[in-house]
């Protein structure tokens, strides 16, 4: 069956029916020649949609968190989708069973769409796709699009910076405060879950976090810039007006409790002068950027296609190294 | 201070010297004009270490491992460097005092050299960056080097995909093992460590191993090739005749028990025909890809230097959309 036009996908996902908006995305993310166009038309329609970043470790339970905050912005009557990114294998691909199922009592849902991205593949990096699909649902008129990914990464904390507003989720008994830290979340994140926050330590984890906060409130004060680490944190110090707004809210997202405070969370978050629009210089110029290579990592694969495997299997034996190989192929594309 | 020539600091990495090696790492690293003439000097002097990856979650363990496996290599006479990869804040960049601290007691023994390498900056990607590492480390004479991630999103299985063997760390009590599966590291793991062996847990946690590795063996005997998702796992089955070995080990990192048995594994794997050789095209071809992208983006960023605020201004103000700026801005770099 031959692909329907793009704007006959155009104007389903602005209908807003499901199997267009499932269609289209599947297209704009393998890069189908003509999805610019597609994404140029749908430009317009978007920008009414809250993006919400939802990251944390593995185990700590995002998906059924995910789940629960989806449930009760339905209920608020919102039409809320998902983008599960999973970091799937190099070699499989695809995206795993295991969310799927976990997934299922929400999938049925009305007003609930679901989709799974997968790493690989996705030339243009996975930042760029979670921001085009959350795009693509924001003009089917999805309220909300949470996005959640596994692990925490610099390749998760890429994709949740294409979010408005993002979620760190952490549980107690996975390493202290400090690996947190260490993950280079901890400049990103708007809210703090403690999720699982009836098994022990979580309260302890509460005031670790807390205390981490401060402690970058601090730092921030101080006069050295090489320290301000969080420049928007307290950013009135700097002149600006907006003052970063971190919560810390605990949950058990296995029986609901916490997750209205939590949901109430976003909303005032989003509801306060949008610190976000501080940033929308940066994140233009580093989306735009993104695209603009990625277009010519295309062009390099598509113009190199014939003399690659060459240069490859001179390194392979050791013949020349990668750096001149490398060269070559440049000078080849007219690149110096 | 000027810094000494390239040819000078080159020499002095053949010479051992760690002031010139821990030198050049830094201008290679910042990719200081130059750098692929230092590189392409110092290939005919790499390929002789041993260059491992150990990842897995925070909390792992991770470093303590390192440690020790570092101490038992160094008992042998061997010399070892370690390269401690962070994936540090994209606000801060910087490596974090933890790891240092937790490094110091193997900081000061002979024939030990350590360098923390932050995920930030890193225009031609991480695992480049790791790749040109290690190979001046293996230059300097390093028998064996061990890349340590944190974290194990998929930019961790990239770093550590730049190196010969993979290690994969887990702990009882992280979730299970379907979380090292959502991970998509089972495909790139030649060891399981499970650590933390004397806690609960753990020796289900490596049954749970051993036969989610019996399962992807069978897979890798299925008919259908989508199923096939460990190619070269009992590589034989397709008519090659490598067989993929996997090993898992039990480690008690912090008392050193199981350590042994772990190098033992090590040299054994790498003591077998190189499975690693019959991906040696595959490695060239990704890293010259590699090379190529962070070229081009570094030229498209020199170029775009004077056009690109002014689109990400336009953009920012919804005056055009993003697709298009990056567009115009490729037509400007003569790309299309």
């Amino acid at each position: 069956m031959a692909a329907p036009p793009w704007d006959e996908l155009v104007s389903g996902v602005v209908e807003r029916r499901p199997r267009a908006v499932a269609r289209l995305i599947t297209m704009v993310e393998s890069r189908e020649p003509g999805w610019q166009e597609a994404m140029r038309a749908l430009y317009p329609r978007t920008g009414d949609a809250r993006v919400v970043g939802i990251t944390g470790p593995p185990g700590a339970g995002k998906s059924t968190l995910t789940n629960q905050v989806s449930r009760t912005l339905v209920a608020q009557g919102r039409r809320v989708g998902i983008i599960a990114v999973d970091p799937s294998s190099p070699f499989s691909g695809g995206a795993l069973l295991g969310d799927r199922i976990r997934m299922r009592d929400i999938l049925t849902a009305p007003g609930v769409f679901i989709r799974s991205m997968a790493t690989r593949g996705s030339l243009g990096g996975l930042s760029q796709a979670a921001r085009d699909v959350a795009r693509i649902l924001d003009a089917a008129g999805y309220d909300d699009v949470l996005i959640e990914t596994v692990g925490v990464g610099q390749d998760e904390v890429d994709v949740v910076r294409a979010a408005d507003l993002v979620i760190v989720v952490c549980v107690p008994g996975q390493g202290d405060a400090v690996q947190i830290l260490k993950a280079g979340i901890m400049e990103i994140a708007d809210i703090f879950v403690v999720n699982k926050a009836d098994h022990p330590g979580a309260h302890e984890l509460t005031m670790e976090i807390a205390s981490m906060l401060e402690l970058a409130r601090l730092d921030a004060c101080d006069d050295t810039p090489a320290s301000c680490h969080v420049p928007a944190l307290d950013a009135d110090l700097n002149g600006d007006e907006a003052v970063w707004r971190v919560d810390v809210v605990e949950t058990c997202a296995v029986s609901g409790e916490g997750i209205p405070r939590l949901v109430d969370a976003i909303t005032e978050q989003f509801a306060e002068p949008a610190a976000a629009k501080a940033s929308a210089h940066a994140r233009a110029r580093e989306e735009i950027l993104a695209l603009v290579d990625a277009e010519l990592a295309g062009v390099a694969r598509r113009r190199l296609a014939a003399s690659l495997p060459e240069a490859a299997a001179h390194v392979a034996k050791m013949e020349t190294d990668p750096y001149s190989a490398a060269e070559q192929l440049l000078a080849e594309l007219g690149i110096q």
